[in-house]
C-alpha cells in the first residue's frame, strides 16, 4: 500500500497547463459556475492544481470526489456477496441535483485498466449494474450535455507500467505523463491558442462533411470494403460543441476525431480492426466482422473472440452501428505508436466505429429529437457503445452521395478533399 | 505542494488496531450497515484499513470522502468574494438520505489547526456559516444519534509540527501519532476488552450523577465562579451509548468525559478558559465570558478575540450553552501534558461547556422528543456546537439540589464524592 507520487516525476510546468486547459479550454468554466471533480486520489496534484485554475476563473465552489484502487479492491477481497448489488444512490441524486443546478463536470482519468481483472467476473459485473443504475440521474445530464463536462488524464503507475513494462515505475509514469500531455497539446507555449487553431480545424472538417450531406461512407483496404450508411438528418461533430446551458466546452481531451450517426440498418460488407481492443481487462485483436443490413452476422478475433461475442449478445443493438469517426493516420496519438489501453486516447489514433448507442446530439436539432423520432432517422440504441478501430495508413475512405457517385475523403489514411 | 507520508512513520500494527476499534468499538457496524467516511486526503492509509475492517464485519458500501487542505486553501487565495456564501448543500442532503437509509458515519479528524488562521476572518465565517446550513440536514441526524457514528483521529504533519515544534516533521509525525494511539487506548494488546473495561468505568459515573439529578452545577476556580442550571429532565451520558437506531456505539475516540445538557436560561457567572480552544483554523485563547440568565453578555479573549465574537454573532442559540462535561484532571490525556489543538483530544483533557445545539439524547427518553419538548425542557438550539475548556487542577465542582444544598463533585479538578 502505497501513494503514487507522480507529482515528483511529472513535469510541474505541463500539468499546470493540463489543469488551465481542462478549466479554460475543456470546461470554460463561467464566472459563479459550480465545479464537480472525480478523480481518483493518485491525481491529487492535478486536482490541487485545477481547484487554483477554477477559483481563479471565478467558480463558485469546488468540490473533488476521490476514488482509491485499494479501496475499491478490499470490497472485492472482504465484502460479503450482498455487497456487490449496493451503490451510492443517494451520492449520484445529489450530483444530478448539483448538475441541475448548472454545476459543471470534471473527470480524471487515470484508471489502472487492469485493476479488476483478477476480480470475480459476476461480482464486477453485478457492481457496475448497480453503479450505472444508480448514476443514471447524473450521467443523463451529462449524456444530454445539459451541462459543460470534460474529460482529462493523469498518469497512475500502474497504467504506465501496462504501456511501458520495461521502464522503472519512475521511467514509465514519466513515459506515460509526456505522451498524456503531448496528447492533450499542452506541450507547447500557449495551450489555450494551440486547442484554439485545433478546434478550427475540427470545426472546417465538420463544416465541409455537413455540406456535403453523404448518404454514406466507403471504407476500403486490406481485410475492409464496408459501406456505412449515415443516419437521415446526421450532423457530423468534432472538437468544441454546445452544451444546453449555452456554453462551447471540449468534452474530451484529447479529441482528433470528427464522428456523426451512421443508420442502424444501412451498413454492408466486411472490417477489420487496425488496433486491439481493451475492454473490462481483456484485450480484443485482429477483429473481423461481417455486416448485412446494419446488422454483424459473423464476427471473429485472434485473441478474445469470446468475449467480443459475449459483447455482442448484450441486446440487438450491440450487433449495430451507434457511431462513425474518422481521424487522420497523422494524428499526434496515431503518430506515438503508443497503444494505451484507454479509449479517451486510443479512438483518437484512427478511424473508428463504435457497437451499440448513438449520440442523438450527432443529428440536426438533435437535443429536440424524442428516442423514436431518433429510431425513425436510423439511431441505434444499446446498453453498450464500445469504440473499435478501423483505420491506418492503408485505409481509403470515400464520401457516397444518394446518387451512387463516389469523392475522395482519405487516401492512405489521410484527409484527401 | 507534498503528500503527508505517515504510513513510512507510523506503526502499523497501532494503525490497523486504531481501524479496528472504529469499527468495532467506535462504530459497531452491523452486517449489511452501509458506512460513509469524511477523512481529510492525508489519511488516506488509514481509511483504508477502515474499508478492510468494515467489509469484513460485513459492511454494504462504503463511501470516502477525502478533503484536501491545499484544496480548501486555494478558495480563500483565489475565489471571487462570492464563493465564501457557497455551500455544497446537493451533496450534505444527499448524506442526509443516507443516514435516513441507516448508514453509519465515521469521521477522521487531522486537521491543520491552522490552516485558516491567516485568511481573512470575514471569509472564513462567512464560508462556515453557509457550510454549517447546508451541512444541517445531515448533522441533525448525527446531532439526534439516528444512527451510530464515530470520530477518530490521524497524524498530519503540520499538525504535528504545531504540537511539537522542536522536532523534525518525521519525528513530530511519529510522536503525535503515539499520542493518538495512547489516547485511543490501541497501545495495549487487546484495544477492544480495554474499551470494554473503560466504558464501564464511564457508565458507572453516569450512574451516579444520574440518580443524584442535581438542579445545577457550580464551578470555582481562578476567574471562574459560574453556576451552570441543568436542562429539566437531563441524563448525564459518557462512553458507549445507544443510538436510536438501536447500535451501542462509541461516538468519540478518544473519550474520558461525562456530559450532559444545562439549562439554555439557566446560567449566570463567570467563567475562563483553561486551555487555547482552536476553532476552524484559529486560535482562539484566554477565553473570559459572562452569563446573565444564560446569555453570554460580555466575552473576551488575549488572542482571537475578534473570531470568537463572530462565533457568538452566529445565531442566537450561540451565546447560550448546549453542553456541560466532566473530565477529571488526571485523564490519560491531561497527564500526557499535550496541547492537542484539536478538541476531541482536548475535551477530554479537561471539564469544559460548549457554546450552541444541545444533544437531545441527553434527556431522559430523549429519543422520543421533539424540538419543542428540548427546547421547553431548557435544551438549546443553534447552528454551532462548540467546546472550550473550563477545568483544571485549581477548579473545584459542586452539584447543587434543588433546595440549594451543595455536594462536592471534584475538588482541585479530581472526582471527590
Amino acid at each position: 500500500m502505497s501513494y503514487t507520487l507522480p507529482e515528483n516525476i511529472v513535469d510541474p510546468v505541463k500539468l499546470d497547463r493540463l489543469a488551465e486547459v481542462a478549466v479554460k479550454v475543456g470546461l470554460r468554466l463561467q464566472e459563479g459556475q459550480d465545479l464537480v471533480i472525480t478523480a481518483p486520489v493518485c491525481a491529487l496534484p492535478l486536482v490541487r492544481l485545477i481547484a487554483k485554475h477554477a477559483y481563479q476563473a471565478g467558480a463558485g465552489l469546488v468540490t473533488p470526489f476521490f476514488s482509491d484502487d485499494q479501496i475499491a479492491l478490499a470490497r472485492y477481497q472482504h465484502a460479503n456477496d450482498a455487497s456487490f448489488d449496493q451503490a451510492a444512490d443517494w451520492l449520484y441524486e445529489g450530483m444530478a441535483k448539483a448538475y441541475s443546478k448548472n454545476a459543471a463536470r470534471l473527470a480524471i482519468a487515470a484508471d489502472n485498466p487492469l485493476l479488476l481483472s483478477s476480480q470475480d467476473a459476476g461480482k464486477v459485473s453485478r457492481a457496475n449494474r448497480a453503479n450505472s443504475k444508480a448514476y443514471q440521474p447524473a450521467l443523463e445530464k451529462i449524456a444530454n450535455f445539459d451541462i459543460n463536462w470534460n474529460i482529462i488524464s493523469y498518469p497512475n503507475a500502474e497504467w504506465a507500467a501496462l504501456m511501458f513494462p520495461d521502464a522503472s515505475p519512475e521511467d514509465a509514469t514519466r513515459q506515460l505523463a509526456d505522451a498524456i500531455f503531448a496528447a492533450s497539446r499542452v506541450d507547447v507555449e500557449d495551450p489555450v491558442a494551440a486547442w484554439e487553431a485545433h478546434n478550427a480545424a475540427l470545426k472546417e472538417r465538420t463544416t465541409y462533411l455537413n455540406a456535403k450531406n453523404y448518404h454514406s461512407l466507403h471504407f476500403k483496404g486490406p481485410g475492409t470494403d464496408l459501406t456505412v450508411g449515415l443516419a437521415d438528418g446526421h450532423e457530423w461533430m468534432g472538437g468544441a460543441s454546445v452544451a444546453k446551458n449555452g456554453i462551447i466546452c471540449n468534452p474530451n481531451i484529447p479529441t482528433e476525431e470528427v464522428f456523426t450517426t451512421p443508420h442502424a440498418l444501412r451498413v454492408n460488407g466486411h472490417v477489420s480492426s487496425t488496433k486491439p481492443l481493451s475492454h473490462q481487462g481483456t484485450l480484443i485483436d485482429n477483429i473481423s466482422v461481417r455486416f448485412e443490413n446494419g446488422r454483424i452476422v459473423e464476427a471473429k478475433a485472434s485473441r478474445g473472440e469470446e468475449v467480443l461475442n459475449k459483447v455482442l449478445d448484450t441486446d440487438e443493438g450491440a450487433r449495430h452501428l451507434g457511431e462513425v469517426a474518422l481521424v487522420p493516420h497523422s494524428s499526434p496519438i496515431s503518430k506515438s505508436g503508443l497503444l494505451f489501453y484507454n479509449t479517451l486516447f486510443d479512438e483518437n489514433a484512427a478511424s473508428h466505429i463504435a457497437l451499440g448507442q448513438c449520440y442523438s446530439k450527432c443529428f440536426v436539432d438533435g437535443a429536440n429529437l424524442t428516442p423514436e423520432q431518433v429510431k425513425a432517422k436510423g439511431g441505434n440504441s444499446s446498453l453498450i457503445h464500445i469504440d473499435w478501430m478501423i483505420g491506418s495508413d492503408q485505409i481509403d475512405v470515400d464520401g457516397v452521395n444518394a446518387d451512387g457517385s463516389h469523392e475522395p475523403l482519405m487516401r492512405k489514411g489521410e484527409w484527401a478533399y
